[in-house]
């Protein structure tokens, strides 16, 4: 990320007012009495924690852009009796959805005994004054075992719903705390929530909870469900691996998560271990041509009899250019196919070259986004869960809550959606998977011409 | 950590020379086109990444502590032809052993072609002069299959050997890069043989993957096999809820791995969702009293029922106090087994009030250590095994690999090894842990005074 | 079994009374029209299957011994509307509990649209008269989700409850069928039950649904999960074989469950197919003299360095004999721990000769026991408990439902406890594991002379 | 299977010549000592274990139709040392080839001490005088660890060889024993083989491990890898069905293997209890119309909101009448791909109905095939392994390994692949399924008229 944009950018978290009540959580407010601590307003992360950004805001005598952390604060602007929350979900499945409602539940219930929880059914829909589905009451018992199970006991849905009559119903079922847990659309949704609030007079924090199993949202370091995600992914890499040895010239093809950003192909291909090709968004490649892949796969399969390709879905789109492929319910522009595309081209390279390939082609999509949450993610989710609710409770709103440097941070909507995040293709996830699978630095042809 | 501490701490990285060596791999060092670059020298990770740190070195004119970023470097140390590696395992197993065997075999030799790989049997006890056990062949070959297994393909073993009859082994196969996986002793050992190998004038770098299932290790973020340690620690919390569960006052009891911190305790506790009592070496606890684990766990029992109670090894160490326990083969102190100690006090407790409780004793210990690292610390041990590689062929020695801020970083192993990392029993984790079980802020009765 | 045992076996069910009623399952009586069909009174299995029994029984004009074919019947006893049933679970945990509470449920709702079904809590226990628990309604919605969790939601309890008070709780609350999912005990107080029942005039069918996670329940091919834990054990034997290898002279040492047989031992080490020697309570065995266990150690250590023993609870009691062990909770005479003897007493042998050994060991059970079903065994459980609704519809009683030739049949609970199953050891899964550890024939001393 | 068939099948199975010489298993003949024994060829199994058909045969005074007892004998036919084996797996991968090699080299090594022992690479593909790949020499070393993964490691294909040629190339081999592991095709070949060599004058035993994922192969009760298969199969379901709760109006749709019967779909649904509408190759079923699925579908939707739906591959052949789809490698006819055509003709119906549903449909198909053994496959495998041994070794040919009323059987090749299995619509299992599923008993219209 370019410094001139980071300079630019806003890391000034909203709040509804100042916070005067006092928490009801009994922390401690000093070091060495082994007791738990409130965590200060002071308290910042830096966005960029290199000695060279360090040395340069010296230099030029300004503060470093840096992120406020998250945490229970000493001061709370909500009166906990007075609060009415509610908890929805959208989008699709992710692991962990489940671990971060029961995590709101149980934080509101027992730390703030927030007494009125709402979940909403099928996200943003369930908000919308015609919907099927009421809001269910949510206690700790209702979500006791939650957290065992993939889905979303809420059940999500995409697509948009008019902003003004969301509002009138928040304001008449009283909801003041409102936890979207949810991707892009979704955190866009929940700042125009929160803008149409403020001006409709109706007081409400609005804290989104990140929801991406391609990892891609800005200024949040890993997303909940994606470690889940890629570990899932592994057992399809080590499928097509074993599926590939199995047969006389095998080539596994696995296509995996990723629209804009090649983070569960990257991180599934170096925990596989077995991956020889990782094809993904943020990186253009030829298919024929000296440097494409067909011909690194062509030597590759001389030379070792078999072959582990993992695509995600976004890459390779410019060789759909010029279709007409629409938009879908979320609408998010349909992506080609890559997965038979390439299954397709990369049969007929071989039966060209009169050489019998057995391409085995594999997409876990569903049973990835439909997993229980890891341990790891379960952690993670806990834990985005409590400090949404501290956030909320603090009075903040418009915001969400994201890790930056192993550290639970909160970042405006507005920010955390300014663009999406990708791998960097000279860093070093990329590195490892260049090691790792001993690809080509660069599948592209020097004369950038794409067949 | 104490600011004066931090201070007068080195973070500074020895090297056996200059590197004047091109690197193989190729890579490129301009940003912007696309192919993944070198690290500079000059990349350093702040210790403290906070606003707060940032300031106060830009106050005093003074640049903030800070540790070398790890990576492949442009100019290298060895010529790979002249290299001839070693690869140790020493102390206990631990999930991902393999899979950094496998990572630096892999990275040595299609990265820098290196041809000769020793694999060490039995950790130090392989390089000492009687050793039952000759090194073996590490080939590409040899290690295809085994990141998917749990254990040490090349043996462990605990105890201490002779520093300079290990020099004398090492110089005599003509080994000049040594890696070492191991906890706490085993760095020592690193260090020793560093500083002698130095001494006996025989050019050795001698890199440290620090393995600890503890997570307890200075600088290390996150140690490897530690996210597959408390996912399988996990499943036995699963088990204890679910056995207290299904009998009449039925209390789950595991016991967990960390002789000096609680991190495994703690994650699993978070992962599980379901403990009501983690007790961790960090925070002394009383059995009676009005503040007493006892008395709270009554309370729990009449309310709900039943009870998951989650203790670490190192915990309550103060109720051995007096007795004889001896050390182990690594000459670490035996500890008390406060697993069985508890088991016994509860049952006396409760039977004392008439109540019949059902305790469960779980100790997953074996269970977790032989387990195969699970994709989150199959990456992170690739990576870290790149690394390492990349150091060594930098002619960097007497040093970790480590995670700092989520980066990669190198440190020096006498820094690493100074003190023993805990969990901040007034910080994060803690709180999560203290926020999902509900357990008091404290089980210390006021007077101190232990029962 | 001698068949002199068999002819005086009895294998007739008894029945409430003739079964006059339609069965609402509208299944069909004619073979080729591709409808499900009932099953007829007349369907048996025979005892023995082999040519040579028939043989047998042709010469002597005899007709073989055979058991009762479960499944729906045409006609049934019970009008549906009138039935009230109770489901109670009783002894330790073992997986499949659930997915039997719920087969049990969903049956009696769908397909005889019984309305009113109890569960009765901690077992016989909730059936007394002075119970705190009191029994909970199941519904299809109760039970939704429980088959994807281990323990029980009911919960187990063991120990003895009187007789006359259970049947005046269970008249009282005009309880007319009553499923009992439990192991010896659980099945001889079913059978009290169903007596007490008939004398005090009482119409009450008694079904057990037999549970004994060591498969010891005679006319039980194969108890429901059982399957699922010798494979969690099979978890336990790898970890002790990665562990034994993973240090010098290691030695994995693994307790599994067993009582009175081998089963899960065997199976377990089957499944692993890493196991050297497999101790089981059918098969004596010496630990000294040439025959001995500690020789053939001896033996296999000197030649592969490393050794897995797997040892049944239940083994080894001979070497107890003259302590005062005492009896549990459910009135069994507790065993001595032969896990712990064996591991001192191999340690002391190895000491003795001067040779270090690393004892890992390894005592699986709770993980075990509280573990979800396998797909294999809730496949099982969801027909035993479809089968054990049909047999209490029809008005049978005193009897469980149990597998035979791979079918599913009616077995009277006298005869199904008339005594423990055991491994055969001259049979085909002895021989399996004789033939997979190499270990010898018998480590029985000649002289029949116990050390 | 109608008694006329049953009569005029062969069950005897085909042997080299007399067994003459001892065994080296020092097992024993007497009951009582405790000691292993060999088994008897008179031990027959029935082919139908029930009392009606003993009664039937005692009547008709005829001996009733029986399998021969797998097992040790105590003669064999071969001298252990004359002894080369080799062995081949072919077709698809499956769960549990890795287990039946290790077993059967483990058994030839160990208890025969046969010292010759050939992988074939890549099925009979590595039989033929022109293989690329050679046989590949295998030792208990050599297979150590391979029963813990998925595939082959001898490489699996399709298609024919021919038949003379392959004896050739056995003959010049000195092949005398061949263990020949899969499915349909594969037994056809075994039997050519054994044949043409016998034709050829060269002594060789071929025996067969019956490979069928979809379990569809005669007189073999449950072939290896199917239990595995439906255990992975229920983790697609249940992410069918969890994505089919998570979305309003959702609908998983999961395919599954069964080309020609319906045994992976209905256990998969019986072990997810959570399907609701099972489609398998052995019932016709209507999409429209009164009773079609379609119609029992919309009623489903309207009542709970979702629906999960299993089918076959081999399901609804029907629809594609007159289409020409061609044959594969193995010269199996293609099938129509069912599982698209569903989801687009479900998509179309609830359009037309102004309902807007989510399909997610999921294909597991080699995540599946690829998997390693489940404990209890690991289990069967390794018997099924030994018992092929035992039966190669005392001359027999010409035979598979089967299981029947749970025991090992042997099979004459002709008689287990003349016809296929199928599910009986009218037996238990099916039963089970629609009770489980609660689908209608049939989903053809009465008309019969499909559409």
């Amino acid at each position: 990320m370019k410094t001139r944009k980071i300079r630019s950018l806003n890391f000034d978290i909203e709040r509804l007012g100042a916070a005067r009540n006092s928490s009801p959580l009994h922390l401690s407010n000093s070091k060495g009495d082994n007791i738990v601590d409130y965590v200060s307003d002071a308290e910042r992360i830096l966005f960029d924690p290199t000695e060279r950004q360090c040395e340069r805001c010296r230099e030029k005598g300004v503060t470093p852009p840096s992120l406020e952390a998250a945490g229970p604060r000493e001061l709370i602007y909500f009166k906990p009796e007075t609060v009415k929350a509610a908890i929805l979900t959208a989008g699709g499945l992710c692991p962990g959805l489940n671990d971060v409602i029961r995590g709101i539940v149980l934080s509101l219930h027992y730390h703030y005994e927030v007494k009125e929880i709402l979940g909403i059914r099928y996200g943003y829909r369930g908000l919308s004054a015609g919907s099927a589905e009421q809001p269910v009451a949510l206690s700790p018992d209702a979500v006791e075992n939650i957290h065992r199970e993939g889905g979303s006991v809420l059940g999500c849905s995409r697509g948009r719903q008019d902003v003004p009559e969301m509002v009138e119903f928040i304001k008449e079922r009283g909801i003041n705390v409102l936890f979207t847990i949810g991707g892009d659309g979704t955190l866009r949704g929940a700042a125009a929530v929160s803008r149409e609030a403020k001006r409709a007079g109706h007081e409400l924090s609005v804290i989104g909870v990140p929801k991406t199993i391609d990892n891609d949202i800005s200024y949040v370091e890993r997303s909940f469900g994606f470690e889940t995600a890629y570990a899932i992914a592994q057992t399809a890499l080590r499928s097509g691996h074993d599926e590939a040895r199995g047969a006389p010239n095998g080539i596994g093809l696995v296509k995996l998560m990723g629209r804009h950003c090649g983070f569960v192909a990257a991180m599934a291909s170096l925990a596989s271990g077995d991956a020889n090709f990782v094809l993904v968004p943020e990186l253009k490649f030829d298919l024929e041509g000296e440097n494409g892949l067909l011909t690194a796969l062509e030597e590759r399969m001389r030379k070792a009899g078999h072959a582990l390709i993992v695509v995600a879905e976004g890459a390779g789109q410019e060789f759909f250019k010029g279709q007409e492929l629409g938009t879908d319910a979320s609408g998010n522009p349909r992506l080609g196919d890559i997965g038979p595309f390439l299954k397709e081209r990369i049969g007929q390279h071989f039966s060209g070259l009169g050489l019998e390939v057995n391409i085995k082609y594999i997409d876990p999509s569903y049973m990835i986004r439909s997993a229980p949450a890891s341990a790891t993610d379960s952690v993670f989710c806990l834990q985005l869960a409590q400090n949404a609710v501290h956030a909320a409770m603090s009075g903040r709103t418009d915001m969400i809550v994201g890790m930056w440097c192993n550290r639970f941070v909160h970042v405006p909507i507005q920010t955390a959606i300014s663009e999406r995040k990708q791998l960097d293709p000279e860093g070093a996830t990329w590195l490892a998977v260049v090691e790792a699978t001993g690809q080509p630095l660069s599948m592209e042809n020097k004369t950038g011409k794409s067949v």
